[in-house]
């Protein structure tokens, strides 16, 4: 008895985010927590909201009758309907409750409308550098990554894109603001996405959907207006999760809002809510739910991760490295000094600095950091981050 | 676009028992919820015991640093030692936090277990009446579901299951005590399954993991001491929630916990790991593994239930329906009047009493009342199911 050989294999790639993070934690113990600088994994240190403990407090007090039970699989009516007005508010798209399920977290929602969608060996596209759990999910359902690069901003290549898609393309993932990258797509990006996805769709007489990963939406700088991506696609939906907004990632709390105009909208639902339940998730946690329903136009404090992004922003153009500043999420994606990604991250790692190697994305070449850490741990990695930079020079 | 064949098919098939419960739903909005009585659905109607509203009550004033991020996809090792401690006590096999990894549920430790092992085409062996998702379960990793009959008393049949087994064959799934049936297997019955699968383990020079479902380990009656299926064969693991036990269903807390014997132990966990990461759990609810961890020898009031069963079984009884008497979760399953058992369910469902058919569970000419409901349903049934009984007789 051993796992499969399929899982092998999987397990064989690891994850280099979560082998850096045990890494980390192994190196925690030999020199001490305070010596060790760990910008490996999107694990924020921000507490949630002020406005989260206060209606955790409250229903802890004061319990709704049944509030743990079991609830349609699609989740609460009253969550899904402010969670629809909210979004309809932001996006000036009419959302009714009808449009939304609640998942398990971002990863949970993937998972549920990739297994709807695809059949056996069906094609998914997704941009480089990605979050790297993309292709678990796709493989999970027996459908096939096609991994395409995007431009030196991060941003999709519609070229490439055009050359990628087939008659067995039944989506298109994208993930804006970027993890790694923290790129955040621009409207006329996603304009010619769109159009260039329906001129395939009636090239190929089939329907491609646009699906927006939007983990890290509220999570933007320098005053800029979210594009949606939504806006330009109306076979689309959004898989999303208050890991990000509310600081919840251990509570897995997400959702799916499916575009009003999609076609064949109420038969994709109908599937997405059968497909929470057979694949094991049934609903989002029923206390979340409860939780997260008033809490819709609450967000972390936002600025505090643009300071930290404009700290490290600014050391590391001081200290040579090559990257684009990025404009959401918590990341940063700079080239790596070395041709060989993983090398240089061994580096750091000597430097006592916990990074994650671009090919972990799909794009070796770079290092991520991520900077979603306590002032103390980004400001204790500069030292590491600069001896790196002048033994290997720019990138 | 659609959602692909393959759920399509899924989707038609259905499930019987959300069927009975939308459809309930509905009536109830017609005739006034106090005239339907709804025995379609498992969502027990007992609160969680006060011991988990006050663990509640004491982490919501007093909130641990980051206790909503994300943990190890383990779960918190802190969690994961209090149920091998508690486990230890109640088994008398030695678990340690090594063998335990925490999962969304009953299901998503299912839905864990069976990717881990699953190469496209093996089978799984699962005994009618079962639980009608673990068909989906092996279906969503492309395993084949061998259905099994048991014996008049629900129990096994070891017959039957010396020749569904092959070369093929990676794992049987037990569910004791059972839903639908209430059956609670013997230690006897457990002991020649046992033997039967290492005769076949060493014929075929396989191995052959038994599942064993434990969601109603807690839910037993009359005194009965829970028979331990990995008592019988170290090849195996519990794949349970606290769904029952402490009323939590809309959580979705649980866990696996693998036989500390197990064969390749260390890499059936690791690969368990992985997969709760990458089919998109990530890990069980982080506040929910706060509070659990405290409560591990804390039970719902089972005198509840067994008062509920013991009612409803004396008067069936007494209006002539066949019956085995359940031991435990809060199911029974008596013969249909009626050959056609949907054709007896719609009957009932005439007469505002909501089952469901046998045929849910793999075994038609059956039909389940769930008793977890509050006295006054289960009171108010009685006139229906009295007067089906009377329209056709003796099943």
């Amino acid at each position: 008895m051993s796992v499969s050989e399929r899982i092998q294999k999987s397990m064989a790639e690891g994850s280099w985010i979560r082998r850096m993070f045990e890494e980390g934690a192994i190196m925690k113990q030999r020199y001490g927590e305070e010596n060790v600088f760990d910008l490996s994994l999107g694990n924020p240190i921000i507490e949630p909201p002020p406005e989260f403990r206060r209606e955790l407090k409250r229903l802890a007090e004061q319990p709704l009758p049944g509030m743990h039970r079991y609830m349609s699989n699609a989740g609460y009516d009253e969550t899904r309907a402010a969670i629809a007005s909210q979004l309809s508010l932001e996006t000036d798209i009419k959302f009714t409750s009808n449009d939304i399920v609640m998942t398990c977290g971002a990863a949970g929602a993937l998972n549920v409308v990739l297994k709807a969608i695809l059949n056996q060996g069906d094609e998914v596209i997704i941009f480089a550098p990605y979050f790297a759990e993309y292709v678990h999910y796709i493989d999970n359902h027996y459908g096939v990554a096609r991994i395409i690069p995007t431009d030196e901003q991060f941003a999709p290549r519609l070229d490439a894109l055009e050359n990628a898609i087939n008659e067995k393309t039944r989506a298109v993932v994208i993930n804006s603001p970027n993890n790694p990258s923290g790129a955040v797509y621009s409207k006329e990006r996603l304009h010619g996405l769109g159009e260039l996805l329906r001129k395939k769709e009636t090239q190929y007489g089939t329907k491609i959907l646009l699906i927006s990963d939007e983990a890290y939406r509220k999570i933007i700088y320098d005053g800029l207006k979210y594009p949606f991506p939504l806006h330009h696609h109306t076979q689309s939906l959004i898989a999303t999760s208050h890991s990000k907004d509310l600081a919840l990632p251990g509570e897995r709390i997400g959702y799916i809002a499916i575009h009003p105009e999609c076609h064949q909208r109420e038969e994709l639902v109908n599937g997405f809510i059968h497909l929470n339940r057979t694949l094991g998730f049934v609903n989002a946690s029923a206390l979340m739910q409860h939780l997260v329903r008033h809490l819709q136009a609450v967000t972390v404090s936002v600025a505090e991760y643009q300071q930290k992004r404009d700290f490290l922003y600014e050391h590391l153009i001081e200290m040579g490295y090559s990257l684009v500043k990025p404009q959401g999420a918590f990341y940063i994606f700079p080239k790596s000094p070395l041709e060989d990604d993983v090398a240089f991250v061994r580096e750091l790692q000597q430097l006592k600095v916990l990074t994650v190697p671009g090919r972990g994305f799909g794009t070796p070449g770079y290092f991520r950091i991520a900077y979603c850490v306590e002032d103390r741990v980004l400001e204790g990695s500069l030292a590491g981050l600069r001896q790196a930079a002048q033994k290997f020079g720019p990138g």
